[in-house]
């Protein structure tokens, strides 16, 4: 498909300095992309791209003078990128259609419209799967399992017994949804007892959940992803995490149990939290960063244990000098002697 | 089902401070109840939710004066408590009954009175499979592995062959037990050859395994996890290691190959273990702890490297106070510096 | 089986300091080795065990004079001892055989010769399947993926439509390859929609993958595993990162969106790296290590955020004097206050 730059700003928005009749077939990453792609630049470090790059058009959101390549300049660069890659992506999504004859369907199952249970596919007695979304092969769904609208569950997804998934949730392959919560009793010796895990996880609208997660059902009511969070692979969530609205998740981060974190929160790769704690709204912790007590809304954090973030930067830039330090003091001490032998020396003297 | 707070002072022992005649309804968590619910208290920061709770009864472990609600004081609440929930549990555990017609099973394999194996479930040639043991759809039985009596098997669960498993035995989902240990001979221009991995796994009594758990079988000879052990999800266990009985190992931990670690262990959060060392009994490593050598028993270490926690703990303390520090060294040398110029103006003056 | 250490010197060459007439009858770690093992010695610290074992026969590469037990020098302990396994197992290894008839198998589906597919193995329309290719039980195949020759494929793996995976390769249970990146675009008040991913990911010859690992698929353009390179289990590999050829990427490492690994690296246990960086050739991270920004070839990395490795232990020795370090500055600042009075003494004076 070809598309003049004219056509795509129409579609995307967003004002063009350069050649509005270029033709545009292809949309590729700005190092990769040649003549008659469109590509787009969303990192600062990558500026000096332009100056290399064969693409036709690049979109930013960037203030970029004289770029030597036709520039679309619009306010959020991904959402305008997001949409010229489906305008361009000859790639035929192929999801698995229909009801696979190896499915196995419990009793009390009620399938919605257009529902795709895909090759050896379980679905327990009691669950409830709305119009629309597709169970892909492999994959298992406890009983009494209600599942929205519109979903993706990809290969080998494991959901167990009354978990709730709301419309629109995204699961990539071998999560596991509902698994036990790490609970014990300590009943002599050092001996442990499971305490029952008897509650569930609520997944909320519109939350995506990426490969070999693991989200643990509470010991009783409920543990929640709030609607719109976005949650990457290998994460953990432990029993009785609640986790708000539209916060993002990095890859194995880990929460440990009944700990709530607000909206619109950050967690970074491999940062871990402990239980039974607080992350405010639009907090951010910074990666491998590891909280051990409440977060404040608004506030940022880093390091082990995590601190103000400002604050951590200053105290890691002083631990890098530490080793001047060390020397310096050295020398003070020296000229510290040398005034006491002084002092010495006068009153001996 | 409703019970009296004496007849459940009767089932679960310890004392209670309140009105014996109450009717309990339901149990729930403390900051959820309502009346007629029964609830606990585990941890000292929410002491103050009595104030607030609308429970009718509290366990608790704790010393309590003057709660404002029925208080039952036990001397372990988690017990107790478990004991509770799973009086009043409403909640029916439906696990698969019987042999799936889907499921394959291989020839020469033994399946002991009652063993359940779920849809799609492959059970391969010489497997055994102990009485009352449920192997949950879409599980992976390897030639020759053994399990025994009344394990739980969750979804999507691959054990390879010749893995040991012995009774009362709970996979959760999506775990691999048995993978190949990571172990590769450099042959030339930094090419690697796998060494072939020909030992097991032995995963003894009464060990909990979470999901999305990886156990690499040993090079030759066994990776063993002891009696008693709990390990929550996507934790990594290395090939050759030992783990001792009634330890715990919580979520995303990893150990390297052939590190060795004792009986009543606690591995924090996120912790990680280089190959090759020991981690005594009652040791307790802290979450994100990187430990690279030797822990010695009843010690807690911390910290990368990690180190004696206390010392640690010390240590990070003064790393804090580093930006008052160097303000104060930059005055001491101020102040030496006049010492010195009086010094100087005393001789040349 | 039974060998001479002189017919075991023939075929994995070395030099034998002791009696080449001795029988060797099996293989075992030097620790559980009895009369008629044949064992190895990788690690110094093991050194002494020399004196203790109850082999009849250590292969090393240490030099070692006066060795109680017969020695086998060979330049790489790890290859000749591999060796000495295959020639001494007599574990039979016993892959699925086949086309069982529970696997599903799509249109256009090219399987070469002696290809196995387990039972419940499903594989999608236009996929391509390598002479000798074995794919374990529960694995999904999505469509137009692409297998060479020679690749094993344990139990429930995930890999999603159009993934590229060359000529032996291993991966080992339940790994997702080709999930879908984690990008999303702010649209409004914190909302994110996902930015279509419709690259892949491209395995190259010789990569052996570990369990349960996430591997993204790019966004456009391909994530790539370059020939060779090991992975270990639970690790993270977002959309668009490219990884050299030999690689080492030990257990839950994280690698962040776009980042470049190069050839001969080694990221040690649970490192993160941050997104659009570059490590170079032969670099090696360590355990842990939190990167922040490109290491340059041949250099090695520790700490967060990392730094080099010589400069990160000799802060990390500062640190823990700082206890010490107090103490002897306020020494410093009590004989300064001493001195100072002394003067101020004898101005006044």
């Amino acid at each position: 498909m070809n598309k003049t730059l004219k056509e795509i700003v129409k579609i995307v928005g967003g004002s063009l300095v350069g050649d509005e009749d270029v033709v545009i077939k292809g949309v590729s990453g700005i190092k990769e992309a040649k003549k008659g792609d469109i590509t787009f630049l969303s990192n600062h470090k990558y500026i000096p791209l332009l100056n290399t790059t064969s693409a036709s058009c690049v979109i930013t959101s960037f203030e970029v003078s004289d770029s030597p390549v036709n520039l679309l300049t619009v306010k959020d660069a991904s959402l305008a990128f997001a949409k010229v890659v489906e305008l361009f992506s000859n790639v035929e999504i192929r999801h698995p259609r229909g009801i696979d004859s190896s499915a196995k369907i419990g009793k009390s199952v009620v399938l919605g419209k257009n529902v795709s249970l895909g090759a050896h596919v379980v679905v327990e007695d009691g669950a409830h799967i709305g119009d629309g979304t597709i169970i892909y092969p492999g994959c298992y769904i406890g009983y009494s399992v209600a599942i929205g609208t519109d979903c993706i569950i990809y290969p080998n997804v494991s959901i167990r017994e009354r978990v709730i998934i709301a419309n629109r949730v995204v699961i990539q392959s071998g999560s596991a949804i509902g698994s036990d919560g790490f609970g014990f009793a300590v009943v002599e010796d050092n001996k442990r007892r499971r305490i029952p895990q008897i509650g569930t996880v609520v997944i909320e609208d519109d939350v995506e959940i990426g490969a070999n997660v693991a989200i643990d059902r509470a010991r009783f009511d409920k543990t929640i992803i709030g609607a719109g969070t976005k949650i990457d692979n290998l994460v953990q969530i432990a029993h009785n995490v609640v986790v708000g609205k539209n916060s993002v998740i990095v890859a194995q981060v880990g929460i440990s149990g009944s700990t709530q974190v607000g909206n619109n929160v950050i967690l970074a790769g491999q940062a871990g939290i402990v239980g039974h704690i607080e992350i405010g709204d639009n907090a951010l912790v910074h990666a491998q960063g590891g909280v051990t007590k409440d977060v404040p809304c608004n506030t940022q954090v880093s390091g082990y244990p995590a601190r103000p973030h400002e604050e951590a930067k200053r105290v890691n830039a002083c631990v890098q000098r530490l080793p001047k330090l060390y020397k310096q003091i050295h020398e003070l001490e020296e000229r510290l002697k040398a005034l006491e032998q002084t002092k010495h020396g006068e009153k001996s003297g």
